[in-house]
């Protein structure tokens, strides 16, 4: 664990891997990738963000440095003896179903998150996509969370449904696609769906549709936000993550959570993923200035408006 | 075909038929159905609509009865000796797929649309899905015809390419779902897709997704609308007919075309839709009320505002 001066704002829990992506124009292998480089590099470009996660000996410093060069403090990312994380897939025509080639834990398998001293006052976080059980280890570390978010997936619905329920309870947002929603809830219609989730505890639910954009559920109604219409769709990896990490990265800049603030955070989740799916890994994000997330987000309004 | 001396200012062809349906918790028979007769019932909110079409002699008198309550105009629909088309399907437990069990032409088969004379000089023009050979034959009746939107599906695309790209090229809309419009241009990404489709003709396309809403693409950008998301599904049969129907009823009483009345035309097309799932065949566009149609549209925009 490295030392961390700076006190964060949000701090992101998470998967750090290495990923080798085959679409039917490209075949790249060693990508940064995981969900953790994603939403913490998206978040640091509204606030000061923490990312807790597992690397192995094999990480390329290369990573790092990119890593770090979005701002994000990286003093919550262990370095263990082993190997990183390796997640290999191909994507097919459609760019959205994909077959995963190869998952390899590597060091992941027995990742402990631990929380700096300098994360445990930070008023926002997001638990990002990995074991129930861990996430709330690393929830109960902090004493200073405000607002919680919980990213989840199929695989933790499956087999691990209790611990999962068990930190649904105490989390603020749940973030899930359709077909989770549908999953972990037992119905069909996504206003059910959410009401159902409602009741499991989080006063938020975003449905996330990939390219049909998202809707958020709070208990005063819905928004409805749509997906940018990418018009270069080179990788869609990470896609899901930039927009988790660009959402929470605007509320916590904002520093609290009120309609305005949520549907402004929707639209500017909505511009950072977009530019996210423009390239492989991180590579679009780091040529990304906040002056072209806020002429995307104009875009959308002009797109939408009424 | 009956006498009408109301001039219409929007007609629309397409088919009738009668349905039976079948969803996880209903099972009905002999409802109205087909496209026409949803599509006209929802234009038939805002302005006066003529429906061209053709029934057999088993088409109850009752249905008549309840398409003329719209205050549709059916001088345009031709009564055959011989059966109406009738038209089976089971909805799968998501409501989206669906397995056809049963179609049966009927007179549909022998279809030639003959437009009455009161319909010749209508300005708006919705050529529902139906072989594009009739639907050029019944456009060139339409001396009057200064706004024709094209409305086709999958079928036509694999086995009258030729036939539906000559239409294509003499309307100003095509309206299409995503699977359809890729079909159509052998491309993925839906702005692409848009552009070759405007490089065809149409100046105007709007895709269909559905649940997740629409786009409508002019050479001038991008319009996103959503889906009212409805919590009583009840049948989603005639929903695409409903959207087109409404839309272009709303463009023709308008009287013009400007992006704000486009705009307008799309929001009002995914409330009457809305409205049209949550019962079988017209039953719920039957009760309905231009003030409920309103009071969904300014919720939709609270719902989308930004």
């Amino acid at each position: 664990m490295k030392k961390s001066n700076t006190a964060v704002n949000l701090w992101i829990v998470g998967s750090i891997g290495i990923d080798d992506i085959k679409t039917r124009t490209s075949d790249r292998k060693n990508l940064m990738g995981g969900s953790l480089p994603f939403s913490t590099a998206a978040a640091s470009f509204f606030t000061t963000t923490g990312a807790v996660g597992v690397v192995g000996g094999d990480f390329p410093a290369a990573f790092d440095r990119r890593w770090k060069a979005f701002g994000t403090d990286l003093a919550g990312v262990q370095r263990k003896e082993g190997a990183t994380f390796r997640w290999a897939c191909v994507y097919d025509n459609n760019m959205i179903e994909r077959e995963t080639l190869k998952t390899e834990l590597g060091v992941f398998a027995d990742f402990m998150p631990e929380l700096p001293e300098s994360y445990r006052r930070a008023p926002f976080v997001l638990l990002g996509n990995i074991q129930p059980e861990l996430q709330l280890h690393v929830l109960k570390q902090s004493a200073g969370a405000k607002f919680v978010a919980l990213d989840t997936m199929n695989l933790w619905i499956d087999i691990a449904k209790p611990a999962l329920r068990r930190v649904i309870r105490r989390v603020d947002l749940l973030t899930v696609n359709d077909g989770e929603a549908r999953l972990l809830t037992g119905k069909w219609n996504l206003c059910d769906c959410a009401a159902a989730i409602h009741k499991m505890g989080p006063a938020y639910v975003i449905i996330k549709k990939g390219e049909h954009g998202a809707l958020l559920f709070s208990k005063r109604g819905v928004f409805i936000v749509p997906a940018y219409p990418v018009r270069k769709l080179v990788d869609p990896t990470g896609a899901g993550d930039s927009y988790a990490g660009a959402f929470m990265g605007y509320l916590a800049r904002a520093g609290r959570v009120t309609d305005g603030v949520l549907r402004e955070a929707l639209l500017h989740a909505s511009a950072v993923a977009s530019f996210s799916v423009e390239g492989f890994s991180l590579e679009c994000l780091e040529r990304l200035t906040l002056a072209q997330i806020g002429k995307r987000v104009a875009e959308l309004k002009r797109m939408m408006a009424v």
